[in-house]
């Protein structure tokens, strides 16, 4: 064991100060006891065996991008960091599948792959492991199209509490498909280190389209921006990707990136296939914007014009971050279904303006899910608590239009009590029932979740 | 409560019947010891209590058109016969979701959505009630393109076994996409009856594809035929079925219903999406079949040649019994990766003719999943003995090649001794805590799956 100070040369206290540098202001810094870097399953296992005979808590640590406190240690305890399990195994690339260990990130997956035709669509924006993308149930902006890693995992490796190595699906199993028994691998993915270390995940691949056609479409209203994104889905359009800026975060990334998009709601969007489909793709959906009052299309087909159309939507947690120096961004995670989207951005833009909060908002619209980009000064007592008491509010009012409270952030820390009104008790006590099933001692990731 | 030979005017024992009609060759009919018809979610509790108390196992039953013995009542008890629960609710087009109660079968609930331009995908052949493949995780000839019902189910009400009203998601709710808490839904899912009964499933709808059109293509061998279908999802097709047919199996059809296929390995083929997109995606895909050696297309794009061309593939399980007048049929269902299909169609074929059965194979090759259709004499102690050393070896086949006994079929009775193997003791442990924590007398559907 290795004091979270020690001489590793290691970027894991950084990486934890990183994480709480984003998001500090809704989430203390919770530093552990120590900090472990276990360089296989077995030294997993006999870790957390130790931790289990001294009922020790166990805080699983990837990449610390997390947006919801989950790598905080509440109760102290014993982080494992995963960084020295970092590598790629078993491409399978005629069964579309490849298997990493805890800290290989998207990036680098996607990187690895680079000469198979193959790619793993799931982004979640940063560069997170993909190990704890499945342990916090990632999605992003592609979300609409291939799924969120509930579709993606086939299979995983869990370091149970006591110590136990399970296989979700069997040791070393990967068919597209299954029907042996319970969906032990569903139940973990999204279980944010409450019920075991993901220490190995199997994920499914796809081929890389043909062509890729990225485009921009300015709208009057929010309204019709959503309407349009509805009836794009409804022509089935296999959209890509399909994302939404209010005129605040086109206003502010226009200034950070010295853009000159129209300042209204605006749709980002991108097509996948072949050429002549993506073609079709662009001509189906450019006539249902238009038919909304939507511009005329800004499009780029070769990668280098399409990174410049998107830079806006890349850069938007900066381009927020940059409307006020100095200060810090909490990113509120509410999903509603489709027809409630209009309502619900509408009345939180509202919101926003009465109680004086800065937040810019960027929503994977195909999806219903919305983020508000929250700027504010975590030195400011009285703003924080306007900010606590607005994201309390919007995600009641996706509550109350039969939305949840975190469409891809998870729950993590803050989410806890919004949860309970979600779900109800009978639901919690259920997901209690099964907590204390696998984990009866409460050791880990304890105060997560439930 | 009333009897299961009572005067209902019902079907219920009929169907019961029926059910083992199809699969009695395998499993031994198990009546339960009472037949009870609740009328909504309230009654299910009610009784579900009444059981709990009295310490009786609880049957869930929909349509009795599972194949693996799920609704046997191998331990006597109660049959909750869910037939008098048949209504569709809150449907939302613009959200594409619905709800359904748990004798709506698929073909009703597209019946309905008729006029709507949105339809249910998921298709396993039979005409399934939607909660009983959401409880068995069905999935059939358009998974490849459409997902199972693993990914087709945003919520669930279940009825625990001791009455407790659960709602997977929360009641209500129903946005595309959650990480809030476990995955409950998908624990329900695929659990086959064994932790609760489904009284309602909340399910992802899709917009009907604007053009549709099916194609058939013969092939000089089973790998030419399963390379192509590497190679056309490799190449991004947006295939929404691809199903293979063996020699056999086309023969079988050939007579059943005066067609005259080439007797060959065979791919029925079908494309959804704008008139361009398919257009062009049979362009791609004919190129692809025929560098390895596949027949021009045989190709229809109206409903009713579609249907012509794909009689066949429709009619495979009647074709196969005609094969052998008086006898039974049961359906195999291993899954493998791609890459191990060839080889394990070939071994199968050859283990077939070694131990003189006769079992056509049809599979959804674009996931690795196949089914020997093994038309056999139940009366025969000595071919039935040699039915079940051929399931086993076929079985074993497809987990030494990293695959799964059961790809859609689920577990139920006959395959539990299988699931141990391929998932090993702690994985089976796993989820028999989970049982254990949600139903601690083993009331519900007990003997199957664990």
């Amino acid at each position: 064991l290795r004091s979270i100070c020690g001489d590793d040369g290691v970027s894991q206290g950084e990486a934890i100060r990183e994480q709480h540098g984003k998001d500090e202001s809704m989430h203390r810094c919770r530093p552990p006891d120590v900090v472990v870097f276990p360089r296989c399953v077995e030294e997993v296992s006999a870790l957390a065996r130790v931790c289990h005979k001294h009922h020790l808590p166990i805080i699983p640590f990837g990449t610390g991008t997390g947006l919801e406190g989950g790598v905080g240690a509440v109760k102290g305890g014993v982080c494992f960091s995963l960084r020295k399990m970092g590598q790629v195994l078993d491409l399978h690339q005629e069964d579309f599948d490849v298997t990493v260990e805890p800290s290989v990130t998207r990036k680098a997956l996607n990187a690895y792959l680079r000469d198979t035709g193959l790619w793993f669509p799931v982004d979640p924006g940063a560069d997170a492991s993909l190990c704890g993308m499945a342990a916090t149930s990632a999605s992003g902006t592609n979300a609409v199209r291939y799924g969120t890693m509930r579709e993606s995992v086939l299979n995983l490796e869990v370091v149970l509490a006591d110590g136990t190595i399970l296989h979700t699906a069997g040791k070393g199993r990967h068919p597209r498909k299954t029907s042996a028994g319970y969906n032990l691998t569903n139940l973990f993915v999204g279980s944010e280190g409450t019920l075991g270390i993901i220490t190995k995940t199997v994920l499914r691949l796809h081929g890389i389209p043909e062509a890729t056609v990225s485009a921009v479409c300015s709208f009057p209203s929010v309204q019709t921006a959503v309407d349009s994104t509805v009836q794009i889905l409804q022509a089935g359009v296999p959209i890509a990707r399909i994302e939404f800026l209010d005129d605040v975060m086109i206003d502010a990334c226009n200034r950070y990136s010295a853009l000159s998009y129209q300042v209204t709601p605006t749709l980002f969007l991108e097509f996948h296939g072949s050429e002549r489909s993506v073609e079709e793709q662009v001509k189906i959906t450019e006539n249902i914007t238009q038919s909304n009052g939507g511009s005329d299309f800004q499009w780029a087909r070769d990668a280098e014009t399409r990174n410049r159309l998107w830079k806006a939507r890349h850069d938007a947690w900066y381009a927020s971050l940059a409307l006020r120096p100095g200060c810090k961004a909490y990113a509120t995670d509410v999903c509603v279904p489709l027809s409630r989207l209009p309502q619900i951005i509408v009345e939180t833009k509202d919101d926003l303006i009465e109680n004086r909060l800065t937040g810019p908002i960027a929503g994977h619209v195909g999806d219903g899910n919305f983020h508000c980009l929250i700027v504010l000064d975590p030195s400011d007592p009285e703003e924080l608590q306007r900010v606590h008491l607005f994201t309390d509010r919007l995600a009641r009012r996706a509550l109350a239009m039969s939305g949840t409270c975190t469409g891809e952030h998870g729950v993590g820390l803050g989410k806890k009590a919004l949860l309970r009104e979600e779900l109800g008790p009978t639901t919690i006590q259920v997901m209690q029932l099964l907590k204390d099933a696998l984990d009866p001692k409460n050791l880990m990731n304890p105060g997560k979740i439930l």
